[in-house]
Formats: C-alpha cells, sequence, structure tokens
C-alpha cells in the first residue's frame, strides 16, 4: 500500500523549540530530526545540551539563525515547568507552547495565573503528558522509539485555541504517540492512580528491604523483583511530581490505608485466635479477590485480560509518519483510541496496528478507514 | 568435562511418593521422571491425578506394587499440609516425609503437636519450601525446569534426623534447586518480606482498579503491569498462606501503614499548603530514597544491584544431575549459595553457573572445587 498522493510526511513543520534535553526532550528531537523537521536545543546544563547536539537530537537554539519556532516543547522537571513555558509564550509570540511534565494542573494554574491570560497568550498553550518513560533518565537514555505506541494526554484549558490543540495532537502523532485528549483534573486523577499510587507503594515496599536481613534477600524471586522495579526511579524527579499532585495521590493512598489497616486487624486476629477463627479468611480472601478484579481491568498486550473494546487490524505502511497519519484520521472520523498494541520489527516501522476502540464505532471506523486506503487486516467485536 | 566415575546420576533413589499434583507436585514429578526415579501420585481429585500421569509425572500409588516410597513430599494447600504429613508418617515407617507448603513454623507446630514425637516418628520429618511457582496452578501448568536455579529452603526441627535433611537436601539438588537451611521462624519473618507482603502490595494497588474509570487505565505503562502482575494469583491459595503466615506478615505490614500514615500527612500538607512549604518534599524525597536504598539490596541477575558477594563462574557438564551434583559437593565443603544465575540453553543442561558466596569463602571453594575436577571459568572478589 502506498500512502495517498498529496499527504504529507509528518504534520509538523517546525522548527521545534526543545527546552530542556533529558531523557524525553532528546528523545523527541531524534525522532523529529528523523523525519526531517529543525530542532532547536535549550537547557541550563550545557553538558546536557551539547550531549543532546552530539546524539544528533538538534541544534543548540544559540546557534540557529533560522526561522522562529512554530512549537515549543518545555521538557523540563515538573516544578519549574509552569516558569519556562511562561517565559517562552511572551519569548514567541506566535508559537504554540506545551509541556510535557506529568502533572498538568498545578502547571496549567500557574501558568494561567501569570498574567498570560490578560496578555493575550493563554490561548497558545496547551498541556501533555505522553506516557513514556525509563527508569534511566539524560539524553544519554534518549530513544527515538521512546513514543511509539504509547499514549499521549492533551491536556487543552478553557482558553486553548483549536489551532494550538491540533499541533499538539500531531506532534503526538508524529512521534508515533497516540493522543487522548482530557481535562487537567481527570488526567491528574488518572495518573496517580496508574502512576503515582503504584510508584509509592513500590518505594513503600522496597523500603522494608532496606534493613532486611541478607538471608531474607536472598529468598527474593520474580514477584519481588517486578513489583519493586520502578522503586529504582529517580528520586528527585519523583519528589518533584508527587508534591505537584499530592491532592489527588493521598486521596488514593487513602483508601490504601484503609484497606491495608482491616486486613492488618484481621491478620492479628488471625495470629491470636488460630487463621481459621473470627472472620480473618474472609477478610484476607476479599483482598486477594480485590486484586484480582483490578488487574483483570488493565487493557493491553499483556496477559489476558478481559477486555470491553472491539479491535481492528490496520497494516502500517512502510512510510515515514504513516502511524501519525492514522492516528490523525481517527481523530478526523471521531474515533477514540482506548489501547493499541504494535508489532513492528526494529528500525522499521511497517507491521500491524491492532486498535482497541468502541465496539459501537467498529463498522464506521472500518469503512472510513478503508475508504482513505487504509489496509484492515481483520476485526472482532466485543471480545469481553 | 566428565562426571568423576562412580558419582551418582541423582543422589535420590526412590520410589518417591508425591502427595499433591498440582503445580509443585507435578513439576517435580516431571524432574524426577526425567532422571529416572520412580515416582508414585497420589491426589483427592481423581482429575487432576489422571493429568499429571497423562503428562508423565508419575503413577498412581494404587497401580503401584514395587517397592515402598523411601521419600515422600507432601505438595498439597498450606491448610492441610500438616495433616498430610502426619498420614504419611504413619503410613510408612521409613520413608522421610518432607512437605513443600510456603509457610513453615505452623506446619511443623502442627505435625510434632500431633503425637508422632511420642511415637518416635519425628526424626523423619523435614519441611521444605522451593522458591519457585508460576501464577498459573494446576499439573497442567507444570514444568520439569521449574526449580531450576531456585533456592529451595530446608527446614529441620530440632528432632529431624541427619538422614531425613540429606535426602531433602539431595532431592533439592537433583532437581536444579540450591538447598539453603533455615529455621521455621526465621524463613516465615523471610517470606513475609520478599513474598507475601509483596503479594498484598500488590493486591492491595490492584483492589483500587476494580472501579477506576476506564479512561484513566487506558493510560496504564508498564509500572502499573509490573507492580500488580502478581495481584491475579490465586486467591485460595494465597488465603491459605497468609492466614497460616498472619503474625510475621503482620508486622511487615505495620512498619509500611507507619510509613504510610506519614507519607499521606505530608502530602496533605502539600496539597493545602502547596508543595514547597511544610517540609512536605522532604518527607516525600525520603520515602522514595528509602525505596532506592531497598530495592539496590536483592540481589541477582536483574539490574545492577550492588552486591556483597565474591562470585565463582562454574563450567556445568552436560550430564544428568551435574549441577545437583555441585550444590552437593559445595554443601560438603561448607560453602553456602547466596544468590545463583544460570546460562544454559533451553532442553540443555549444560552452560554456566555464577555463584554467590561469602567472600572469605572464596579462594577455599575455588580450590576445593578443582581439586573435585569442576572448572572455574572466573572469579571476583567483593564487588560492591
Amino acid at each position: 500500500m502506498v500512502a495517498p498522493a498529496g499527504s504529507r510526511v509528518v504534520a509538523t513543520t517546525g522548527p521545534v523549540l526543545l527546552i530542556g534535553t533529558g531523557l524525553l526532550g532528546a528523545s523527541l528531537g531524534l525522532c523529529l530530526r528523523a523525519a526531517g523537521v529543525d530542532v532547536l536545543l535549550q537547557d541550563t546544563s550545557p553538558t546536557q545540551l551539547r550531549l543532546a547536539q552530539d546524539i544528533g537530537a538538534g541544534v543548540p537554539l544559540s546557534e540557529w539563525s533560522g526561522a522562529e519556532p512554530s512549537l515549543v516543547v518545555v521538557a523540563t522537571p515538573p516544578d519549574v515547568a509552569d516558569r519556562c513555558v511562561v517565559d517562552a509564550l511572551r519569548a514567541w509570540p506566535s508559537a504554540v507552547v506545551t509541556d510535557v511534565a506529568s502533572v498538568k494542573k498545578a502547571v496549567a494554574d500557574d501558568v494561567l495565573g501569570a498574567g498570560v491570560v490578560g496578555a493575550g497568550l493563554a490561548s497558545r498553550y496547551v498541556g501533555s503528558h505522553p506516557m513514556a518513560g525509563r527508569e534511566r533518565s539524560g539524553a544519554g537514555a534518549a530513544d527515538a522509539d521512546l513514543f511509539y505506541g504509547r499514549p499521549w494526554v492533551v491536556v487543552a484549558h478553557a482558553g486553548s485555541s483549536l489551532e494550538a490543540v491540533r499541533a499538539v495532537r500531531a506532534l503526538a502523532g508524529d512521534v508515533g504517540a497516540f493522543p487522548i485528549e482530557m481535562d487537567a483534573a481527570t488526567h491528574d486523577s488518572s495518573v496517580a492512580l496508574v502512576s503515582h499510587v503504584p510508584q509509592l507503594m513500590s518505594s513503600l515496599l522496597a523500603a522494608r528491604l532496606a534493613s532486611a536481613p541478607t538471608e531474607a534477600l536472598g529468598l527474593a524471586g520474580q514477584g519481588l523483583r517486578d513489583t519493586t522495579r520502578i522503586a529504582a526511579s529517580d528520586s528527585r524527579l519523583w519528589t518533584a511530581i508527587l508534591a505537584g499532585n499530592a491532592g489527588p495521590v493521598a486521596e488514593v493512598l487513602k483508601e490504601v490505608a484503609a484497606d491495608l489497616a482491616d486486613l492488618i486487624s484481621h491478620l492479628d486476629r488471625a495470629a491470636a485466635l488460630g487463621p481459621l477463627r473470627g472472620g480473618s479468611v474472609g477478610a484476607i480472601h476479599r483482598v486477594i479477590e480485590a486484586g484480582n478484579r483490578g488487574v483483570a481491568r488493565i487493557p493491553g498486550k499483556h496477559g489476558g485480560a478481559p477486555r470491553r473494546y472491539a479491535e481492528l487490524e490496520v497494516l502500517i505502511p512502510d512510510a515515514p509518519g504513516a502511524l501519525g497519519r492514522l492516528f490523525t484520521e481517527l481523530g478526523e472520523i471521531d474515533v477514540n483510541i482506548e489501547d493499541l498494541s504494535l508489532e513492528h520489527s526494529a528500525g522499521q516501522h511497517v507491521g500491524l496496528a491492532r486498535i482497541m476502540i468502541d465496539p459501537a464505532r467498529l463498522a464506521d471506523a472500518e469503512a472510513s478507514l478503508e475508504a482513505r486506503g487504509w489496509r484492515i487486516i481483520s476485526h472482532t467485536g466485543d471480545t469481553t
């Protein structure tokens, strides 16, 4: 299959200015440069900046004499993202500005509270959060495939222009991510649940090992390794993320604390009375059962979790930007991507995209995509 | 390298009677049958028994007319293990009897409290706990390699005979596991920390997803998947395990609850006052840092955790039972295996064993193993 005549290779025209050249910034730069987009780099650390340039993520802004950036991506730590966004809105009066911080309400509140609304600058700001990362950080860990197949949350505020939202959605699609629009509060409570609380539970668990007897650690198996893997994450970055999303995180943790207190009281009772008296067995069973039900709701390719989505298998041609074009066109026909899995060989973008969508939209989506020249390999309805 | 002339292929002579033919029992049967040991099977479920026989794990006891078992392995759920052990000690007056339940003090207390001491039967009982498992259960999930390279905790009581301990250590080595001797209380507090509490933290976390909005679940990434993978585990089995080890588990969970309460109070303060006031940033940072320190102490092949062990690389010849013989001989020269990783091709047992031992024993262990004909590929000292 050939891309329709006249279609653009990538939607983002550039130049794109990346403020902050850590893992996310440098990965974005690599990916955009590979698509031929001009990428300008800025970082408070000259070493980090040079490293990002050396791996091919772009050129330092100070060495650039071409056109002004049309899109600025703030990829700094979350606690300075608001200031960098405000500075960028002022410095580049025709650019769309987005940030990639893991918390969105705190950043947006601070941006919108900094006088940009009155100055008529706010319409060019749209928040975003690519759900991608690694345990390693810095430009040295950058990976052009970091965003491939991952959700990218696009968080407009009430005054964001449609043009700005489209530019950020296009950026997401161009780097292989699929855009999901959400308001800031929904984003923050969602990531509290699926990212921030898991981080803290892993850290609280791993903390118990700090003073554990060596002989106990010798019995560690895959279960402990899996549950504590993310406890190795960067403590400075995570402190800023968690402090910035303290309210939603505390809300979920209070539910955990209530369940934990109940569990402990039943374990105490089991230890005192023997396991078969006092109702403790039922209480322990409820905890494990509730976990069974919860984990079964995680969608996607890992394990046989039940799904309430229809699935479309679409052939992705070996052309730059093809996956991003698919995401853009699904947006145009108003079909949300609930989840996605990709089969592709390393270094190639040809492959199969398995797209989970609302079963009610299946027939329509299939017809519309085929009319636009996409090849549908298979579809399945409600697979629950 | 050829195995020294006259060495036995496996130490276990059999017949071995397996009571309970679920995942562990059937896997043991497969492994022992492959080494030519006679394996007899018993199960309260005729279907499970037939399935175990059909996959080649042994023959039903009721169809056996050969010698009496010399070793009985009780591989039932933990809440009936004590009764099965007592019955086996009475039924087979010359057999060593062990169980593979995940809790050891409760089983041993119940066995020794059931009149077997007075009857002179207790010396033939030794507890064990192979640190091996899968998320799937039953004979259908059996795997002859399940124990390969895993720790197998051997838990003697004060009256266990040396002969009985040797028989259980030999069984562990024969199926490719490395035996570690521990008393029951140390075992139970160790597995509370590295296995039972991780299970509960994973379940408590996954329980939050049971009523989560679908849009939040769409943002799930690898971190959530890793931390909740074991939340899918069998709720009946885990209820019995946790009820049987309630005291040690509650002790660790109380430490978690204290840290969690402290964290919640600081997050509440950050949400109320803003993140940069009231000391909340320092408190959040301490939680993540403590997790960093804890996870770094997990030994083994996954990740670059610092180790305080010396490492010996030993060539394992392609001969049945070679790895078990290495474990047995390390026991004979009184060197404890702190951790182990193996490189071997699927279906083959030739390969490299990387053995972590006390650095003080390195020179001695190397000389003794070489004198016994083992080929040492490399060694490294204290790698901290």
